[in-house]
């Protein structure tokens, strides 16, 4: 689909289509349904973007606690979205060592202790041992850099989702 | 539940249990979770009533967006949430006559076409042929009374759905 197709979408289907770009939030890209007609998908992304970074800071968190935790419960009994498990699995949540999971699992906790939202890291541009470390290290961080740095992660995630949704080659368009 | 209970909540419980008190937006009670404790349900309400009021008028219009037709595909192929479906039976959506639903697809495509989303009531107060005519009815409205009022419907339909969560007589707290 080109950016042509988005925009002819009526809105149903483009909050069908569009609906999780941003884990479990389909408000996102049916409030920004109404800025269409898109350029191009980079001003479909800019959109979302402008949409997130306008929502007051419990409107950020809200989002972060949309999102399931790495190599957690959902994962483990078949309640991620689609696009969730595909990312997890393909980071390899699903096949962690007994003393990953377990680590995974303590750190998790840490975290959400810590700030009350979920760790959000981009797994498609991360392996195990590299989300792992993050989540370790992010675990120290002060509770405003953790918010924006969960909120960038979610940008990140949503631009590879968008991609995988929207043609982005010039090429297409001829 | 009573508020103290819900108070004690860990937000992933909180987002579970109230996660669809207005329409497919987990977001919006994962934000208001921020600013708990809440000294009642009111409290609460008006949480979520004052997140929804501060959103962008896209981002009201993205709450009605994510707003199912009444009667209408969803409803027939039972991909409802079960709130919308329990709502939607209960005022007698499953059992329009053929003519009704006639009627009632006609005037939801013309509702959309006209507003760019759909028709929102609250059908826990209100009956068939009260829906009929109300749509009918609020197809004839300026788009800007229409958001406005589709915005307060959802109010409506959401100050049901705590109800149902949480206790409000005052006995259950002694």
């Amino acid at each position: 689909m080109d950016i042509t197709a988005v925009n002819a979408l009526p809105y149903e289907e483009f909050v069908n289509i569009f609906g999780n770009v941003v884990e479990k939030c389909p408000i996102i890209p049916a409030a920004v349904w109404t800025r269409r007609p898109f350029v191009s998908l980079n001003a479909l992304e800019t959109a979302i973007m402008e949409f997130i970074d306008a929502l007051p800071e419990s409107g950020k968190e809200g989002i972060l606690r949309c999102h399931p935790d790495l190599a957690g419960r959902d994962l483990q009994i078949g309640t991620l979205t689609r696009e969730s498990r595909e990312e997890q699995t393909g980071a390899g949540m699903d096949a962690l060592s007994p003393k990953e999971a377990l680590r995974m699992a303590h750190l998790n906790e840490e975290y959400k202790k810590r700030f009350d939202f979920p760790f959000v890291i981009c797994a498609r541009m991360n392996d195990k041992a590299n989300i792992l470390q993050q989540l370790s290290e992010r675990c120290q961080n002060p509770r405003a850099v953790e918010r924006t740095r969960g909120v960038e992660e979610v940008k990140k995630i949503c631009r590879l989702r968008l991609q995988g949704l929207v043609l982005t080659d010039p090429l297409n368009k001829l």
